[in-house]
């Protein structure tokens, strides 16, 4: 259904491997694209790692990640809103298909939802024009509502779409990260809502039980409970032509051989997808 | 806003105690009402449960609980469908008002969601004339996104708010429950959808981290980050007469003086919700 030359490995799946070891792994494991960490890519040097990718022939699927508009003053709103800037530079000069916003939780010291929905809001709005001006398109992410007190208050694909919708096409997409929003009974309908907004699909299984850090949850595809197969679909019913990206974090895979978790990363999603 | 003559105490917040001694907690605390364990019912036996809320002057808000409607095979789906029966006949005789349904995640072996959420309607329809006839309410209840894959396949209350209104309004309702809901965009159009089927308020405050066994990651009422002043006028705008039931999970609370666990639910519902 979805063939190996759409495959991308988020660098976060082998967290323990520099911008440049990432690299020569998807060269010689034949996966054609990577999403790159922010911190990776400063490890290298943003021209060097732009350099190293275009010179192994890698697609950068992704860059991860900006957002985090949520502030309780102006001070470090201002803050945000520059290294947001920043962000979207660094997407530029690595012709990143998009740059992955994870948008912020509840204020410090804030119960208030809608006040953190609005200046999630107000902090895309402001970011756009610069994104557009840069040839960067912001993936709006929705993560998991377990995440919405402290990473991110948008919660459901719905929510990213309709922000999404607010702004131009070539500056505003959403995320669609398995992992995240797989349990969602609106899932399917608000996948095809976000026709022509897709600007990342990610691809992480839910393993039961959850570990005690519930962010390293995620298990090789396969592993858990998510369909893959009809989530990956619909998406490209949706009509997305991009890159399916392999993004997990999880300690034993982190402590694993990188070549093993390539490997795995290419045979499941051969299984599963192909 | 609600005054402490609609306060309950769920019993799983003070879960080391009889069913005897938490109905003796009550009593002394000044609680009008309890939410009841089916397994802490045996202990004591139903008659003599049933016995003991009355000459304590207790009115029971809630038995926990019936559901688990998601099977792989016919046997099993019988047996949960015979043990929802006792649990209805259990409610009507401790006169709670509504049996709360835990749906159920994905069926053993499944991963397909739209399945396990056929089967919780169908055991649903199946089971309200039984639960009609007896004078029980079901309240179905949506749980956190989190626990959609092994507990509970109905995550959001617009979903539960669906399921209910396709019966009759004194068989089936709603739990809305802030724990698993607070997180929800639409909440507040959803509990104005389900006016005239809230059969049971239940309170337990979202704390961070999580802990390891997120099932647990619950705190008094001030403790974490949800906005219980909003959610409750909602609630109550919706026209909800019933209690607002205090259900907490949490190993530190359990371990912790029943009395004094007691005095903080009392206290934090009459600084937060008085």
């Amino acid at each position: 259904m979805i063939g190996a030359g759409r495959l991308s490995l988020n660098q976060a799946t082998v967290r323990n491997l520099t911008a440049r070891e990432a690299v020569e792994l998807c060269v010689r494991h034949q996966i054609p694209a990577i999403g790159l960490w922010r911190d990776a890519v400063a490890g290298l040097g943003l021209a060097k790692t732009a350099a190293t990718v275009r010179a192994a022939g890698l697609h950068v699927s992704s860059l991860c990640r900006g957002g985090f508009f949520t502030h309780a003053d102006q001070q470090a709103r201002a803050a945000a809103a520059a290294d947001n800037r920043a962000a979207v530079l660094e997407a530029a000069e690595l012709g990143a298909d998009a740059l992955i916003l994870v948008s912020g939780g509840l204020a410090p010291g804030s119960r208030d939802l809608a006040l953190a929905r609005r200046m999630i809001a107000d902090g895309i709005a402001d970011l756009v024009p610069f994104a557009q001006s840069a040839g960067v398109l912001l993936g709006i992410e929705p993560l998991h509502p377990m995440f919405c007190a402290d990473r991110c208050a948008i919660s459901r694909l719905g929510e990213a779409v309709d922000l999404a919708l607010r702004f131009p096409a070539d500056a505003a997409g959403v995320v669609i990260d398995t992992y995240h929003v797989w349990w969602d009974p609106q899932l399917g309908a608000d996948v095809e809502r976000a026709a022509g907004r897709i600007a990342s699909y990610q691809l992480g299984d839910w393993t039961l039980p959850l570990p005690a850090d519930t962010l390293l949850g995620r298990g090789h595809l396969g592993d858990g409970v998510i369909d893959f197969r009809s989530i990956t679909a619909s998406v490209l019913a949706a009509g997305y032509t991009g890159y399916a990206e392999v993004e997990i974090f999880n300690q034993e895979i982190w402590d694993a051989p990188a070549d093993d978790t390539a490997a795995a990363v290419r045979s499941r999603f051969a299984e599963l997808l192909g």
